[in-house]
């Protein structure tokens, strides 16, 4: 028996803002389960702002996109999976697809609800666990500063760094966020970075100069973080959502570079990958920290495939707090 | 016995390129040779791009600059110094200075010119050689770029990479550099960057990209060079002379940083102190490649200590090859 399924295309690249015309939902008819294939119902899709950049060249056009998700087995003949059976997989942006097992993972919810697998539990956990403590090399008790902290990474690096005894400055785009940075994940400063001068204001925050800058935003964000950067310092650079829209993707000018040398601050990109050795560590650690209420987590819920291109548009609008999901069926 | 000496002080503090103006040339008297004190008597001092972000905030006015400076003990009443040995110091600009032995150390010139301890044997070769070999972390027949490759700092990098067996690409402000750098340091690639466009010289000079870029100067360079980096690639920053006549140290904007992401590259600024501990090690590689013929250096000389503010001057119009010195005597 077929399954009909609904999936949404890139149908032309965005040179600057994403925008509903770029895409377009289709209808598809999955084929019947063949031996050694299962049929996965997908349950929750992520957007990212990583998706931003790839839309201008690495993602297909008229095919299904690829992205974070996590589904339902609904039909197997496949020996390692089973009906009812819960799986994460980078198939997204459709609502049902046909797998031999190689692309798709098992999952055990473990308690915890399924939507967290793709944001505090998954990806978005993993890169502010990994960013932060291995190519941030952050100490207890250091000075970090962490742009677009209301985000889905953003936050979880705020609170991990709590958790690690550190002084945290966060920056977010509205009073409603500062204050849920200040009053819910600890952070020691909120910067309302539209409201107020970032330079000036990150100089004020951080008398004790910066150890570690978590970098999600670029341009303007680094040119105020640079100059307050301690002696060996680093800036593990997780995106710079400020380049994201702009065709080519060149970043807001940065202009303080020079700060590097004399304190021998280190900037590294880093992409969630490099971190899978680590995974388990991350889940042990990271579900302790959620069960015992030290990591909290927001996420923003739109509801049927067709919202899945409002959300990614909305990640670059301040639409979200959180994490940003797209829920097919529960 | 005093004795006469001049020294050189800045006396107003330069906001974009310094002028002669800035600097005054002092006559003063050195008073007579305490007890346990030598006299030294400066023969060559150096003159180099980091002098000139000091002199914004740093550089005490009206009082002797500080540099580096090789001289003789021209009297000595202290143990451990006779007259007629070699010191090199931080104590440039003036022609004589008195010492307790704490700021100075003994040169042994080995067979090699004295001139040498200043440059290639001296803080540019350490500076070139810790840079790429442990910053820049350069392994044998990588692909490297040095910007300001004609520089008393980037023709050694350039001549360390091709012993290291590297690709190497060279960028210079005149044909006649790149002359030099192509015939004479063997570089594979030189790119006038006065006369080519950097970013699609870049491009074509590396085909197999770059995993190592020794960044001199900053701004354009480093908005040629990311989208050419290799994943896992280094930017072992050792200045960024584009900025240093700025305002405030403010460089040329750069634009191109969300290159660092997903090729997980390292930026990391050094200062040439780090790499005491291999001095050693330095001047026996070193030595090595120069009387071998491997490290070939230029030196651009002007005498009297009258010349050193425009020497310092010079420094970011071109007029140096290799590295800028003074002469005091000889």
């Amino acid at each position: 028996m077929t399954q009909s399924s609904r999936e949404v295309h890139l149908v032309d690249r965005p040179d600057g803002m994403p925008k509903k015309e770029h895409f377009r939902v289709v209808e598809t008819e999955i084929p019947e389960v063949g031996s050694g294939q299962v049929l996965v119902q997908n349950l929750f899709m992520s957007v990212d702002p990583a998706m931003r950049p790839r839309l201008a060249s690495q993602t297909p056009l008229n095919t299904a996109i690829e992205g974070g998700a996590v589904g339902r087995i609904v039909q197997s003949n496949h020996t390692a999976f089973r009906e009812g059976d819960y799986v994460r997989s980078l198939n997204g942006f459709r609502e049902y697809f046909l797998s031999d097992g190689s692309n798709i993972n098992a999952l055990d919810p473990d308690g915890m609800p399924l939507s967290a697998y793709l944001g505090v539990l998954g990806i978005n956990g993993l890169t502010a666990y990994g960013g932060l403590l291995v190519t941030g090399a952050l100490q207890d008790g250091e000075n970090v500063f962490v742009s677009a902290a209301a985000g889905a990474v953003g936050s979880i690096a705020v609170q991990i760094a709590k958790i690690k005894k550190c002084f945290v400055i966060g920056s977010a785009g509205s009073d409603e966020k500062c204050a849920w940075l200040r009053n819910e994940l600890r952070a020691d400063v909120a910067i309302n970075y539209h409201r107020q001068k970032l330079r000036q204001a990150l100089k004020e925050a951080a008398p004790k100069g910066i150890d570690v800058y978590f970098e999600n935003v670029g341009g303007e964000h680094l040119n105020a973080a640079l100059p307050r950067m301690n002696p060996l310092g680093r800036i593990p650079v997780c995106g710079m959502i400020s380049a994201y829209n702009n065709f080519g993707s060149i970043s807001e000018p940065v202009t303080t570079l020079s700060n590097l040398i004399y304190n021998r601050v280190t900037m590294r990109g880093f992409v969630v990958y490099e971190f899978e050795s680590l995974r388990q560590q991350f889940l042990s650690d990271m579900k302790g920290w959620i069960r015992n209420g030290k990591v909290k987590y927001r996420e923003t819920i739109l509801d049927g495939i067709e919202q899945a291109p409002a959300a990614l548009i909305g990640l670059f609008s301040g639409l979200n707090t959180g994490k940003m999901l797209v829920r097919f069926a529960s």
